[in-house]
């Protein structure tokens, strides 16, 4: 596939029609596309700081991870999302570790993090567009902690599942339980235990790569 | 104490200058003074959506809460910070659970959640600030979550009794063990034993309602 010219991109970066047009040369000129294969490091704080990133294609996966290497799953980014995580670097607020991952092949609209440091300073639109991104990804990312800390392990798995229906409209996740025990903050044997459990009450079917759901409102219902 | 009036106070607000001369009549006119007692309800999910705070006198606690009463501490806002979890009624992408406790007598001006949704609509300045502010809070949420998911409890201790001293520059912590333990998220009786070890080795001395540091770079070793 060839990609189009980043030109013809860069206008559906969220905060474009708030850009002057002197901004949106400079935008157009470093910006840059990026692609990343499926399990492959895009950012982390021990790498290049990379910039705001815009989803193309893809969906990446941003986590915590400790000093002996345990990851903590913060939240996912998908097709037309930004992601600012990936920016660090130039926001001063961001002061803990984050790694960033491509869950699958996925295509990064980049904008270089100088540039982004330039425009938040010079245009306050763009600093509230990316501080309110960074507030709903926090949401997110402590949702899923609470879910982690305070639910039994039955609500998380089935809240995941329910919300995977939700957010997709598809009763089939294409996921192995290896990713799945990822995204829920758990290990894969606890997963496969608990998905066997939701299999003997006919809640979901499991399938190879995929777990196909037979009754989310029997799901909703352990919530 | 007599208090002074409002509209000398409200100039005090970080995003003052950058109001209209109509949106400042309106806050001077809306903002109010409350005060609360030490250990008192401030703002939960379940009651009234206060507002943005300014914190004149006092600190304030915010913390998640699980459905059965577990608590987790995420910050502290302290004299002269503003804290926006207040007014989460008005900011949608804050879409979780808190509650905020008054750590001692606390005395706040309030902006009302009204008040802001208007501002936040009207001044991009003020919206960058609000989602500024909650970037910045939901970083140390995320950090004091990240230790305690992923360091020693020693470590954790060693952590709250040295930045402690780093923001206030006295040796001594005038805080309850059962107060202490609520901050660094643990039980009374866990921070009891470890800051035993702790007088054993000659970094701390235990008083009545009051920790004083003998050894804070002992206490950095342990970090």
């Amino acid at each position: 596939m060839k990609a189009a010219p980043v030109r013809l991109i860069v206008p559906r970066l969220p905060f474009w029609p708030k850009l002057s047009a002197e901004e949106q040369a400079v935008v157009s000129e470093r910006a840059v596309v990026r692609r990343f294969g499926k399990g492959q490091l895009v950012s982390s704080n021990s790498s290049e700081c990379l910039g705001i990133v815009f989803i193309l294609e893809g969906e990446i996966r941003v986590s915590m991870t400790s000093d002996d290497g345990r990851e903590v799953s913060l939240y996912h980014a998908r097709k037309d999302e930004v992601c600012v995580s990936t920016a660090s670097c130039v926001i001063r607020q961001l002061t803990f570790d984050t790694a960033v991952v491509a869950e699958r092949d996925t295509s990064l609209l980049v904008v270089p993090a100088m540039v982004c440091a330039r425009l938040m300073e010079s245009n306050v639109h763009v600093r509230a567009f990316v501080f309110e991104s960074e507030t709903e990804r926090f949401s997110q990312a402590v949702r899923a902690i609470q879910l982690m800390l305070f639910k039994r392990f039955d609500q998380r798995l089935a809240s995941y599942l329910v919300s995977h229906f939700e957010r997709s409209g598809s009763d089939e996740i294409r996921k192995t339980q290896e990713e799945i025990a990822r995204d829920v903050n758990s290990a894969r044997e606890v997963v496969a235990r608990m998905l066997r459990e939701f299999a003997d009450k006919g809640l979901v079917e499991i399938r190879r790569g995929l777990i196909k759901l037979h009754n989310v409102d029997g799901l909703r219902k352990i919530l």
